[in-house]
């Protein structure tokens, strides 16, 4: 078994190092080819690439390459490279191509990629789109416009297939050769009853195995989980995660179906919002990644790194309120930051399993009091074990045994009281609708810092006597 | 639009709360007829239900609970129940039934679950359990346990359909009819030749609308992204994630097929492994969550918490190094926590990034060299905003324009150090096949502290005339 598992990580690193190396040869590839203006070079790899490694090889090149991408391949293909390219991407493509050659591209995409497309350009220029399409669509984009874009309505798809209860399996598999081609999502038909209400769903396979005279009514699923275009995207995928589904409807408050959103969106979502409290955890703005400018970076981070100079003062405050203690017994101010970083270290470990319990719905907003209780429990227990440890160190250190005392009365009292804030901080602003993540580590570490210091030179300062001898 | 959107929360925030509501009341009502034993109310919950919320709703029970609830139902509605309950309780059913009720049970489970139930058994029960099992189902399950439980192999199912490349379309119908009852993932046929090699995938979509007389050859994507059973679960993930898939084939050294990895299953393994990312960020150990006993929680926190405490005792000793710098500018004990505080958050900020930057894949493992020196210079950028604003205020607080500018320089020094360790040590971990992510905030900040008061308490030991005045 253990031979088998190291086997396993070599195989498994050298699969990995041959993904990551057939990535980058599209990459070369293609950059060469188009610097080359090589038509017949452009065109094979185009054929044998997938779009993702198309649009991540354009991130790389000039416009003129992407201009001459742009005449050789049809909207079909342009479509599919556009669609998964990254936002900047996109934007940079749209500003180069004409308004025709953007209807031509937006035929082979769906409303959701258009909308989201649409929303990142100048507004006159998406006016102008906007009045040049059909007007049904033009319909569709208006109203999946209005929806926030971390809404379900912002998420969804208006792409479905949705068929009558009274239609029987053998009409119902016709229609579906006859739409297939044309939606994305086919494996799931949405069931609507005479007021076109959704009161169920048929998959694919069922639709197979039916008989031929069954009618959808009779076969379909009808426990349906549904959401509102209101509701919120993590939500969403909190829904689709628990049930295990490929897809999840979206319907109004008369439970007409508007729209869908599917897993592969859904998956999306959850690596969004798992990276937004990632990064707030760490103190950064959720925009950021690796490759922001960095004035942009430095445009994410500073706010939190001021926010943080302030109470870092706070901190300093509190401890020149004990200059005077200090200067008498230097060897606190030696074992001060002991106290501040252990309280700090409990605190964030407390908050990141909060913050994520929240996110994957382990923790509601009420009946938490056990678990409150036995955060503050498992701080005492940290406490006294690490506190032990740190006063006979310090006893030894120092050659002086009341620091001791001290220090491990002060790292207890101070890991208790992070592991309370740590584990209510984020409760209390989820329950206000905030996002429980902005309880960044950054701001709960200085809390701890100023109580640790507090704790620790207060004690000092009563007991000196003791300490000073 | 902004109207839109406060509406949209409120409706949202409704929404959910309907939503737990209408989860807690499934397992309340539930709790309360097992508890009276009515057979009639059980009965009709279970039909209403989703197996999750019974699943959840049974945690709360007793063992009797689970024996009458048992009585009540089909091996069939046992098994989905099963299959949603998280492991401990999988544990606790399974406890509780005889060998003959467990594999009536495990006729409606799939393989890979099956594997996860028997791996979490006492090795004497798993291979009574074994014995009796079809034998073609043991060589099945046996070769599922020699795979490391996060690899592919470890999360794959073994049930999918192949079919060979040269059966017509209307064939090919024939046979999902006949498969499609006893197969869980049938959206998408694996197609192999005379080998038995994967060559391409057709989706039921693309067979519906093909015509009857084409080959599966004719019609079929040829372009297959395939992993190997060694593949790690992140990988195979990013993989799915990339390219949108909705099952994933898992391949053998001659390519063939020997099993597939679903969309549902990688949303799983996605959570997992953010959580695990997350937790570890904060310094917990992966395994921790909300509901985890207080022993288990000291247990999994404790010895990170130690490992600190020996850094943070270096820390102590780097300012007690300069207790006589100290005793004369007190002062300096008041400053020093700015200095190292801001470096430790500067090093959070870049780690947070970085890590999650891995773990989508953005970051490789060469090539850095361009990222590295902008993280230094947004760490040098934000050093010099905080750095100035602290050398205004500790100069006015202190009346000493010399401590602002030891300050400064302390300051920049350190948060450019912080941006590259918080850079570069989890790539240097990941390029060791190592878990980027321990390189969690704690030992880091620890560093950056250290850093800290040597660079800001050794600047003010050699530059003390000044400072005393």
């Amino acid at each position: 078994m253990e031979k088998h598992e190291e086997m396993g990580s070599e195989v498994a690193a050298q699969n990995e190092a041959n993904q990551e190396l057939l990535e980058e040869q599209v990459e070369n590839d293609l950059t060469t080819a188009l610097d080359r203006k090589d038509r017949d070079a452009v065109t094979t790899l185009l054929e044998e690439a997938h779009p993702i490694d198309v649009a991540i090889a354009l991130e790389e090149v000039s416009d003129s390459d992407i201009l001459f991408l742009n005449s050789l391949v049809t909207a079909e293909q342009l479509a599919e490279i556009v669609e998964q390219a990254e936002e900047d991407l996109q934007i940079r493509i749209m500003k180069l191509l004409d308004l025709d050659r953007i209807l031509a591209v937006f035929q082979f995409m769906s409303k959701d990629d258009i909308v989201d497309i649409l929303g990142n350009m100048p507004v006159n220029r998406r006016k102008e789109l906007l009045k040049l399409m059909k007007s049904g669509d033009q319909t569709v984009i208006r109203n999946l416009l209005g929806y926030s874009e971390t809404s379900a309505g912002g998420i969804m798809t208006t792409e479905f297939i949705s068929m009558r209860n009274t239609l029987t399996v053998s009409q119902a598999l016709e229609k579906v050769k006859e739409i297939a081609p044309k939606t994305e999502e086919i494996n799931i038909l949405y069931i609507t009853n005479e007021k076109k209400q959704l009161v169920g769903t048929v998959s694919l396979r069922e639709l197979l195995v039916a008989q031929n005279y069954d009618t959808l009514q009779d076969i379909m699923e009808d426990n349906v989980i549904s959401v509102e275009p209101e509701t919120d995207q993590e939500d969403v995928a909190r829904l689709v995660s628990k049930y295990d589904l490929h897809a999840i409807p979206v319907v109004n408050k008369r439970m007409g179906i508007i729209g869908i959103i599917t897993v592969d969106d859904i998956i999306d979502v959850i690596e969004e919002e798992n990276t937004e409290d990632m990064l707030k955890l760490g103190g950064v703005n959720k925009e950021e990644d690796v490759d922001s400018s960095a004035l942009e970076s430095v445009h994410m981070r500073l706010p939190w790194l001021l926010v943080n100079l302030v109470t870092a003062f706070l901190a300093s405050a509190t401890v020149f309120m004990f200059e005077d203690t200090i200067s008498q017994v230097v060897a606190l101010a030696a074992s001060m930051p002991i106290v501040a970083g252990m309280g700090g270290n409990a605190a964030t470990q407390t908050l990141a399993v909060v913050i994520r319990g929240i996110a994957i719905g382990d923790i509601k907003l009420h009946g938490n009091e056990k678990r409150i209780l036995k955060s503050i429990f498992v701080g005492f227990m940290n406490g006294m074990v690490c506190g032990i440890l740190a006063a006979f160190v310090v006893s030894y250190m120092y050659g002086n045994p009341y620091l001791g005392v001290i220090i491990l009365v002060a790292m207890v009292a101070n890991m208790m009281i992070a592991a309370f804030v740590g584990f209510v901080i984020p409760v209390v602003l989820k329950a206000c609708h905030a996002d429980p993540a902005v309880a960044s580590s950054i701001f709960i570490t200085t809390f701890t810092d100023v109580c640790g210091f507090f704790i620790f030179l207060g004690l000092a300062k009563i007991s000196l006597p003791y300490l000073i001898r």
